[in-house]
């Protein structure tokens, strides 16, 4: 079987990489053009020398990604993204977009925290927000997809069980988030300069961060009415995951045994959501450059609250891992094809 | 003048240790005497080689450095205190407890949490608990001192001005605390060997934790009633530092410009407690090495609650600073003497 | 076709349990069974969560890993593997040993740095040692593998070219290599405890590390006489990865120029093995969790030394990875098989 | 007596800011002034949040501070000193450059390696160069001192007492240092960007770094002839601290314990270099935040070299700490002076 040609726009920021480096290894893809605004012309693997020897395709610029792929990736800067999707569409191409320009269905929202309009509103009728796990149905015949942000991801994988049930009151619930330092990039900053960045903690955007209404998006419709958050994400000094830690008031008749029920049934089929056994806590180390979410579930039976535990790797599960699983439903190949990577251990 | 006389009781401890090396600097105080079970007989600085040419006391045994000291502080695994502070207080020596086992007033408290009933009853009716800038006035003829836990510090002087003026409502209080790795001491254990911590994140003793107690003890004197928090701490891959994020509910009446207004006011005297500006974030790398508590306020509006965040090094204000700081306390000396410390940087 | 059933002896220690890890995703092998002494009768994801709903082996004892499989890996201390090797043995099955017992030829120089005699001589001679690339055509009808160490295998590959064509001279050799902590297994130590090897950095086993004859037993081969050198291990706050710096002088008529000819002609046609082009410096970031071995080459022409930086994978290349890719020379498969794992860039 | 007023130019970089925070613990000084071209007119804790509430001057420019101060620390990126130090000059005070422009004695090399002639020739020959244990006696009278760079304080304070007393073949020395990412400083780049340099590891500059002619102009001082040597810096994942490890082959009639006679002695007296015990290796735990260097000494019987592990905090003694020291002397103050810093354990 000829395999499918993908292309991946913005190839040389860290998603894009990731996209890269994961589908090489995929068994029916193969990369087929990669562009860089910074580096076209230049060979990939000269700016990430760990392709030395394995990849080493000159970077080309969008347009021509687009042209010559039947599925493309795009990691660009919010608010860039419109026009390379519209091109994929009327190509009649497969879209994935990593940034925040599709995820949003109310466009209200997108003003509100990217400062932009819409420009292209009949691409946004057509663009499927999908955390496979939680959306799995709405790939069919897709053709342009918002892929998920890394910590809605997490957060969401974490409550919708809880939620959808009515296990808890959203209305009391706190998420303190802490991602690793790929979650911002390649490019330089004083937050993640090693020396600033090393031996230090703290959060950032507290309570202001873009990927709220992301959050409560999917919350809202898994709560069946609107839901607010307070969302504070936190720098944590290692190169990769998110822990989210959430607190929610139990509602009467819940109890840590009957949502514990909940989830191992919300998440029996699935391939890559493992929750954890009585007892045991959730560890980013044990999900790093795989596409696995582990939730481990405790209760503060003093005070009457769940404590959930979600962690993914942000750039996986969190992002390139999750839009290649959405390739493939979307597809119709094998939900986790390419992406059964085992966790190293350390 | 002559210098005090100050002796370490399990000096090769993280916390013992870090007294030594305070103290060392203290302008009043000379290091008279050190004692570790594990190590007695042997040169301190065989066992910290930073010490060489510094400081090549031979570590003696408990009863050695009572006697021969005006104030001992004594740095031992929970449970092992009260014969040693019998010892000092029949003798009319300062006593100064780093550990857990004065730090309770209600016995059943410590029996719960601790799983043993106090021995010598009378001591613990001597006890004051004290973090200076909440309890000073207590430590007037303080002969026993039971210094407080570090996370119960951060945490308490975080929230103690919202508390006590009732801004916030104590029922929602949730508390996510992440701390450095020499919290968990010089003890091996697998979670602190070093390719299990690093590149690692998670939650640990989920709403169980030890410091619970204390945490509640402190925050329902100021609130003048019982309160109940939700605390979960995180094991963080730094050597030292600890951030308590801290949520609740304003209170009707209450914001974020009335808040700030009661911290500000609260800790205007304060040498070593400092709210940060409107927009300043807490970060454990601006206190690390000092006895500085850095707190920062936000406020969520759009669900009505304050955020706190505040900042110690665990190992300094919270352990030794702060044993120090009472100590000078009690003794009548500057509060600051031998603390004027200059967080590094980098 | 059927799978080739595998083993691994000791697979809850770090390089055990890495071979596990890897042969999980092997196309031509199943993990048959795993054993440990400490976890017998446990399930290994129990020890290891990040297995979590992919690998859950009881483990079993070590003779039964020999009983089940067609190939057995060896992962235990020095000196307790004779007797599962003779087992592997007598029943014609492939043992792979990943520790000391089988890599030295000379006796002498195992009871040395051992401190034993070999206690069933036959199986070291029928023991093969094998950095594939340098010594691949003795894997042909091997049964039993004394797999490479990690300093070796990246001193080895760094400097064979050099030496097997007379390029330097051998008497000037200095070898400085630093390894990440994983290199010291899983064993509870002072200094991997986190906090004493975070922010630390220092040499070990000064001139006087067990893999020094390993390494002169290499290159004297290569040399066709007997080379000795000057080695240095330090330990590397990082989980994974080796890098050595190595030194020596030019020997007349050879330039820098004349050296990357030798190295870019001794490692042409290996999938593993990159010589890095003019002006790049080998990084380990570049082939951790790979078996990629990057080798850069530089010279100093005002002292007329060249120096050859080379890193590996210590887990990887180093250990697991290279055991697979003898395992797959040995048994006729591809070489890289199981093996073609892309070096995450961050 | 009145305090002698210091200013540093170029506070916000690193190693300007590493000499406020130390100046600021001075008892015989105080830092009158501050400079920035960057951040003129701003507060300095703005800048560095952990000086809140502890120093508030206001950054001025760069002749403010001259004019203002006794003492001017400059630091400032090679080739901008001449003017700076030219000004002082002329109104009698004191000045000590942290960068290169008047470390080498040579102006052929600071062309060669700084691609500049020298401006103002006279004040070279008013530079004195000094680490304070080699050169003391050369401050007498001081006015512009060329403070030593941090890789060639550790090489030259590891080295001198051999070097001097012939105990080693300087044609065969081959030195590898280690440093951590503060050596880079506050600028933004790619190595230093935490996810790139976090769980890396490698050479930079390799036999090409500018402190090389610096070492050998010490090294040749000593040796009473040329020396040459092979110098190769690494970058180190932590914020501080250089380890150089150094191989030299004995000259006849010299081993291990007559070497280490000579390094006792030589250092006997001073207060910031410790030879360690035999068997003690340096670690740069031992020596962080501090004044101290540590150096360990070792040796290669069966290739005959000598092994000098040398370890220093780069911004303290190799930077701002040894700045202050060469100001004590220059200054007829105590030589430790504000520098009586106990490193921490962890």
């Amino acid at each position: 079987m000829a395999k499918i040609k993908a292309g991946v726009i913005g190839a040389t920021g860290y998603a894009g990489l990731e996209i890269v480096r994961l589908l090489l290894s995929h068994p029916f893809v193969e990369v087929e053009a990669v562009s860089s605004v910074s580096f076209e012309g230049q060979v990939i693997s000269e700016i990430y020398p760990q392709l030395t020897g394995i990849f080493g395709e000159t970077l080309a610029n969008d347009a021509a990604v687009v042209d010559r792929c039947d599925v493309v990736f795009g990691s660009l800067p919010a608010g860039l993204s419109e026009p390379i999707a519209r091109r994929c569409f009327d190509a009649g191409k497969l879209y994935i977009d990593m940034g925040a320009d599709f995820r949003l269905k109310n466009e209200a929202d997108y003003k509100q925290w990217y400062g932009k309009d819409y420009a292209d509103p009949a691409l946004h009728e057509a663009a499927v927000y999908c955390i496979p796990e939680l959306h799995r149905a709405r790939l069919a015949g897709a053709k342009l997809i918002g892929n998920p942000g890394c910590y809605p991801t997490s957060v969401a994988l974490g409550l919708a069980p809880a939620v959808k049930a009515g296990a808890i009151d959203p209305a009391t619930l706190v998420i303190d988030s802490k991602s690793g330092a790929t979650g911002a990039g390649r490019g330089l900053a004083l937050n993640t300069h090693y020396t600033e960045c090393n031996e230090a903690f703290a959060p950032y955007k507290v309570a202001a961060h873009r990927h709220t209404p992301e959050i409560e998006q999917t919350l809202s419709e898994f709560a069946g009415r609107e839901v607010r958050v307070t969302f504070v994400p936190h720098l944590l000094a290692v190169n990769r995951g998110i822990v989210s830690t959430m607190y929610a008031n139990f509602m009467p008749g819940f109890d840590l045994a009957a949502v514990r029920k909940l989830y191992e049934a919300f998440y029996r089929e699935e391939a890559f959501v493992k929750v954890l056994p009585d007892g045991a806590v959730a560890n980013l180390k044990n999900v790093k450059y795989s596409n696995y979410c582990h939730i481990s579930l405790h209760a503060d039976t003093h005070t009457g609250r769940l404590i959930v535990v979600s962690t993914i790797d942000n750039m996986v599960k969190g992002a390139a891992g999750q839009a290649i699983q959405n390739m493939n439903i979307a597809l119709g190949l094998e939900e986790d094809a390419g992406l059964r990577i085992i966790p190293p251990a350390f």
